[in-house]
């Protein structure tokens, strides 16, 4: 599954589900988003669940898709993947 | 706001939203709870947000709600309040 628009809200947004073995493996997964967030000062929604990372970006000041949501995008697959490049 | 009644699919949940003033501490709640959830052996859904982190707890065998989801949910509200009991 790669990232999907989703509209929530009347706000388009990026969404992708990241599988994982475990809760605690999700959870980690959300922590390395969570870093990648502080460092772009970009928030997405991150929904850990057992097995599952979701996470969705989006532009909270322009209620939609901002170039920056689409790199942001690609860091997360970059995380996922293990080859983050700093 | 307190705990609420959700149904996602024909299945019930508890579900509560937990307000913050960043993301980081949202973040950082999540993991607490994430922490309870390896504890009980049972795993909630953790929405984090920039500002807000909402608590999802339901039995997913039963596609319901069990008396221990009542537990976790009254355990996750101490995390809260910073005064866990071990």
């Amino acid at each position: 599954p790669d990232w999907i628009l989703v509209e929530e809200d009347g706000v388009e947004k990026l969404q992708r589900a990241f599988p994982f073995g475990n809760f605690v493996d999700a959870l980690a997964f959300s922590n390395r988003i969570g870093e990648l967030a502080e460092e772009e000062g970009h928030h997405p929604a991150l929904l850990t669940e057992y097995g599952k990372t979701t996470v969705t970006w989006w532009t909270h000041k322009i209620h939609g898709l901002h170039r920056n949501d689409f790199i942001c995008a690609a860091k997360t697959d970059q995380i996922f993947q293990g080859n983050e490049t700093d």
